[in-house]
Parts: structure tokens; sequence; C-alpha cells
């Protein structure tokens, strides 16, 4: 079984990290994958503190990325957020930071070239991930979000840029964005060891929301058990973060939301 | 220049099949594409004098497909009915049927038994559409629509299925649900002069709904003229085809609809 992680996001209407650090240790999670908004308003250092004295994994933090720019100022500006983030990363001792591309530059159509300003940012950024031992994990997003979050679409287009980046770049697996692959199964297993992050939530029918209408795995139609024996088989030994982006989610108590995740995670990992 | 065809579903709510007839010789449309709600409406040999009487080409039959159920009936009365839709085709004198693949059965998790089913389809209706000559153009549809409406997600998937069909099998290719794709390039050269329809709208920034908000080309994002010179680098000499489906334009006075259609037109094929 993989360890279960909250992933911040989950809770982010009533819950700040203080809020999550605790429901965690209450709820029995090992792991927590905080956003830098609620890192951020915590203060770094504090939290580092407050997430190692309660004995909690930090399996990845979120998010870096979003590389495309309109011009070269945004583009460099980009990607010193990211190395500022590769910091915070690290001093949280989280195992990677997780990569939302981007999506086009407003008023673009030009996606290959999207694609290479995704490209030329990871390779900027690499030597301070290598540094800070933190590894960069390229999550594909669902082809959905191409125009307006992330050109990155797919897992097989994500490992052609790790093995361009080689050693401290890996993949952010969430079945949300992959599941339809008719390539998935081939792909996990062309990934290997370069997984470092496995994310669930579940896809909905119907979906009513192209962000924000996520499921709780066991809600949707997404085989979370089949995709995680394909991980398993791929050499994969990490938590299974539980990350939805869910109006529905963010109304409810959270200390619900932490038992119902306990539950399904039980059931999927 | 490829021609342009209307596909009835652009003016669904406001103009029938007649209506469609009239207006495409009225705006000097060449082609025209049914769907077969409005076929069937019209009665079939009075849609196919009629579309002739006007000098339209018919660019495509929408839609057959629907192929995975829940039970053997099910799949049995999706190919009888498959079969219905091509001799209606044939009837028409459409140069191809549009498939829509169909998702997953309800309450099934089964994405590879879907795609076996959807497989076992098109093989069992081959023989019908060789015969009378109407190729089976399979539409990949974009990934947000796998679990309800097609399991069938790329252009390379297509292909493989079209590989393995051979004669009598080809490629419905809208821009809108192939766009993203980082493999689109190669897999457009790869479909060469299988490519049987190419259809146009616009993905829009943001986008509300996951089936009903597609824009009119110019609209959106999608470099539909970069599309548009790699189909006919890959031989393609037919029309191309305007369908939205979208909540907006189907408010709006057809006749605008297709006097806008026209300009945008111009502008990328």
């Amino acid at each position: 079984m993989f360890p279960l992680s909250l992933n911040t996001v989950t809770v982010k209407e009533k819950w700040d990290l203080a809020a999550c650090i605790e429901g965690c240790a209450r709820h029995g999670i090992p792991g927590i994958s905080p956003w830098r908004d609620v890192l951020q308003a915590m203060g770094v250092g504090q939290a580092a503190r407050r997430i190692r004295d309660a004995g909690l994994r930090v399996t990845g933090l979120c998010r870096g990325g979003m590389f495309p720019a309109a011009d070269r100022a945004g583009r460099a500006a980009a990607i010193e957020d990211n190395r500022r983030a590769i910091a915070e990363a690290e001093a949280i001792g989280a195992s990677c930071l997780v990569l939302v591309c981007g999506g086009l530059p407003p008023g673009s159509k030009d996606l290959p070239g999207a694609r290479e300003m995704v490209r030329e940012g990871l390779h900027a950024i690499l030597p301070e991930a290598r540094a800070a031992g933190v590894t960069l994990a390229l999550e594909p997003l669902h082809p959905m979000t191409c125009a307006d979050r992330s050109v990155l679409s797919t897992l097989g287009q994500a490992l052609d840029l790790c093995d361009a980046l080689g050693e401290g770049s890996g993949v952010a697996l969430d079945v949300y964005h992959v599941w339809w692959d008719p390539e998935l199964a081939r792909q996990v297993a062309r990934a290997g060891r370069r997984i470092a992050g496995f994310h669930l939530c579940d896809w909905k029918v119907p979906t009513t929301d192209l962000v924000f209408d996520r499921g709780m795995p066991g809600e949707g139609v997404i085989d979370i058990a089949g995709i995680r024996a394909m991980v398993e088989a791929a050499g994969y030994r990490g938590f299974a973060e539980v990350e939805l982006l869910s109006h529905a989610w963010w109304k409810r108590d959270p200390d619900e939301v932490l038992a119902i995740m306990k539950e399904r995670h039980a059931t999927v990992c």
C-alpha cells in the first residue's frame, strides 16, 4: 500500500497549513503536500519546523512551472519564481517540486513555441534543483487545460523532456490527468523510477467544470486500482496523495473530508 | 482552399434540414453535413432529392458509433443502428459516416474493455460500409469526453484502428479535438489520404462547458491555419466543415452565423 498524503488544496477553503498539519496528525495521515500560498502564509521556516515536529513526510510542494510568458521579462520572472520554489521545497524537505508548466501566453496560438518556453525554463532551473536535491516533478495536465494551464499534456511528452533533462527530473502522475491516455500503460512502464509523485482524485460523470469539479477517489469512473498497479509495477514506492480541486468538496467539513479520504484510500491503494 | 461545408448542428436550434439546404444555397456554401435527427425528420428520400437539387456536396453524415454498451443486446442494437446509418449515408450520397465511438458503458470503469467494444463494432459494420462505398470516418474526440462520449481519444489511436480495418476506414479530424496533441504533426502525416473529413471550430479561453461551448473559427486559440497546412500536406483535398456545438451560437440568427462562418473560413482555409 502506498501511504496516504494530504494535498492541502483539498481543504483549501477551510484550513490553513497549521490546521492541515494538525488534521493529518489527528487522522493518522503520514504525508502532506502543501501549496505555496499556505506555506508562505505560515512562513517557510515555521512550516518546516511544525511539519517536522508532526513527523509528516512532505511528498511534494505545489507548485512551480508556469514558464510561458508573452515577453522575455515575463519568462525570466517565472524562472526566478521557480528558483524560489526550489528553495522553499528544500527548506521543508519536500521530495519534489510539482510543476504545472503553464499554458499559451496571452493572445498566442503558438503551441510549439509555448512548449519550447517550457523546455527552456526547465533547463534553466535544473542546476538549482539538482543542487537542492529537489526533483523537478513534471506533471502532465489533462489536455482540456492546454490553453491556460499546461501545454504539457501527456505522460509521453513529459518523459521525452525527462530524457533530455536527466538527473533531477521526474514526473508527477495524477490519475485525473492521464487516465484516458491510450498510451498510459506503456508510458508508465517507461517512466519507471522517474515517477516522483502519484496523485489521486476521480473523474465524475458528468463533469461540470474544467478545473474545479474533481471527484473523491471512488466517486467517478477512473480505474484507480488498475493505474495504481501499473505504477507499483514500474517501481514506485512512494505516497499516494489526494488532491481535490472541487467547489463541492471545499464546502464540506475538512475532518469529514479527511475521514472519507482515508477510507477511500484504503480501498484503492 | 478547402471549400466550406455547413454541419447542421451549428444552427440546430433554429433551422431544420430544409432551412439548412436553403441557407447554404443563399450563402453560396457548397457543402453540407447533416445530423441524423434532422435527416430523419425530413425523410431520407426527400432529403437526398433536395440536397441533390440544391447542388450541395454531402461531406458527411453525423453520426454513427456509440458502440460500447452494458450488455450483448445493447452492443448488437448499436451495430444494427450503425448499419441503418450507413444506408442513410449512402442514400444521401455522403462521402463518409462520422463515428463518435462511445464512452464507458454505464457503471463501468473498464476503459480497455470499452475500447475493445469499439473495435468489435467497427469490424462488424465494415462489410456494409465497403459495400455502400461509405467511408467509416473514425473521429477521435477530446480526452475530456472519454467517459461519456468517446473512448477513441487520439488521432494515433484512430489510425491504429484504421491500420487494422483497412479499406473503407478513415478518420474525421476536428481541430477542437486534436489541437493539443504533441503527436499531431506526426500523426496527420501518417494519416495521409485516410483523412475523410476536416472539421473546424475553436477552443475558447475560458471554456465553460465540456461539450457546448465551442467557438467559431478565430474566436479561440487553435492555430487552425497551421493544422490546415498539415492536413493539406498530408494530401487532403476535401471540404472544411464548420461544426459548432455552442449554446451561445445556437441563440443567434442562423443567417448571421453562416455569414460569419463564411468570412472566418476565408481567413483560415
